[in-house]
């Protein structure tokens, strides 16, 4: 079986997991709008139209079907939105889709739904607005206090995410993050609703946690690994440590069985006075999973068990706890693109 | 002969260039404060006391003499002063430090000496303010116009530095940058003139480059490595190709000549409207050097020539244009810490 992680990125360790899992029994596509080193690392790579391309969906078809690949697994949150809302038409071509129904791309890509669901099903995250004025209500009842962390309702990682730490930082803010909203590919779901594209929120001290949360392929919870973060770097994890945790344990079974997620749901946490906080969810490989593979788990095989009709083999979803792991830096030549 | 490299951070992969060039022929030793992927590469690591810690230097010299350590190379801007102004110390014991003078270390770590050596030796550089006054006297004059780039005078890397895009942005995250320096390890070295630490630039737009500028230990020039930066990652250069340019190559020379520096100097550059704008030194090896190795130099080999006092073989200063470099993504188990 042939399978293609689109929108690669820098996620080469991710296509080496799902070499190691089809270990010669099909290729691993990766494919990306711009040439990378997970290109490059792939059995055989594409560069697409981007995401938002009115092309990209039949491009994405003809190279599945050129290349007889019968599933797909998105590493990107836009692209996830976009594959989601066009599951029929690879349905009609017998691609699988390893991606969660729209609507929970939705509860997931959008900050401002992500906090609406995660208060409908009682877990702790930070009391959050769309506007200043709103912020500043909150603020009147005592709800919320300065400092404040402000982020594109759409956003991913650190980007454009800024601590206002009064009235007059958060007036400013706001408005430079409404431009730097414009020139950045963020736009594209912002435009949805462009006057409220930017998420005011509590900001939650405390010690930073995460964890991925594995559902089959028909969002049954399988498993969940969770870790205690030691490092960031550019937005993203880049060292944690396994932990077991009662109470991650517990936020990880409600959100599988509430959200219904497909495969992966990796969950950013922030510990504060006794309580969890949820911060993110991304409904996909993120950049803690590398910390879990490396603890024991092994999800891509997993995967390749479910879209092969089997059972997944019960070790793929056993880890050790306490295992540190770190992302090395590891310079590498990047050859020519494939012509 | 042992070696020892300081605040190693997560260079693991200049670890491995130094065990490469000695290879077996000594040890390679690493230090940090924390525990890191770095120190898990050398043949022998230590965590060191903060770099600002009173027993910092006397340690050292101490963990020299036991091991044996007959070089020392720092990679941390703060520790290059620290190690330069101590430098006598390490003399008595015939360590010799591969760090440039103390007064050349002033001008690169500080971005206010930057630009005023950069101004009396013609190079071009963004011009840069102190104050907020000074800056709108510059902008009444018609010398420069917002955006402005405000940044923490001795900082490193792409910590607190925003763009603002006029006045009130300009004194409202003024401000927050105070806040910032005062919760950031670079308050120490900020401490030297708190109500000066902060330096107003203009901004240059353009296509961003760089340049490994090598010298001998008696600071003559050697070669140097010029790449356009292809993509950027947490402020530090994530992918690049190796280029010749004329332009660049009379900078190197000229700063390298003026500046006398020992070992390497990595430059970062804008080009905008036929001009090459420098717009940063650090006066060690940096980001970028990988880029330079992979295209062919091999700059520890080259020091561990003249550490032996032997000339340095001129292959180890050849490489290839066209080269395009990226810093992969390489997630691995870190172990327990020495004991």
């Amino acid at each position: 079986m042939n399978i293609l992680i689109t929108s690669a990125g820098r996620r080469s360790y991710l296509i080496n997991y799902f070499k190691e899992a089809l270990n010669g029994n099909g290729e691993v596509h990766a494919s990306n709008s711009l040439w990378s080193d997970a290109l490059q690392c792939a059995d055989k790579a594409v560069i697409t139209p981007l995401i938002n391309h009115r092309q990209y969906i039949q491009f994405l078809i003809d190279y599945c079907l050129k290349n007889k690949i019968k599933a797909i697994i998105p590493l990107f949150d836009f692209d996830l939105w976009k594959l989601s809302v066009n599951k029929e038409k690879f349905d009609k071509h017998n691609i699988k889709l390893v991606v969660s129904d729209s609507k929970v791309i939705n509860i997931c890509n959008d900050k401002w739904n992500t906090y609406k669901f995660l208060k409908s099903i009682k877990i702790n995250t930070p009391e959050s607005s769309l506007s200043i004025l709103e912020s500043q209500k909150k603020i009147k009842r005592g709800l919320i206090n300065y400092p404040l962390i402000i982020k594109p309702r759409w956003g991913t990682g650190s980007l454009s995410t800024y601590q206002v730490n009064n009235y007059h930082e958060l007036i400013i803010l706001f408005n430079k993050i409404k431009q730097e909203i414009a020139s950045n590919h963020i736009k594209y779901e912002s435009s949805q609703d462009i006057e409220k594209s930017i998420i005011i929120q509590e900001k939650i001290n405390g010690s930073e946690y995460g964890v991925d949360i594995f559902n089959d392929l028909n969002s049954n919870y399988l498993t969940s690994v969770s870790k205690k973060k030691l490092s960031m770097r550019a937005g993203e994890t880049d060292s944690a440590i396994i932990i077991k945790n009662k109470s991650i344990s517990i936020i990880a079974k409600t959100l599988s069985n509430k959200l219904k997620h497909v495969a992966n749901l990796d969950v950013d946490i922030i510990y504060n006075n006794n309580k969890y906080y949820v911060i993110d969810l991304n409904c996909r490989f993120g950049g803690q999973y590398p910390f879990s593979h490396l603890a024991g788990v092994n999800f891509p095989k997993a995967i390749i068990n479910m879209l092969n009709q089997k059972k997944v083999n019960s070790k793929f979803l056993l880890y050790n706890t306490g295992t540190i792991g770190i992302k090395q830096i590891n310079p590498i030549i990047l050859k020519n693109e494939v012509s």
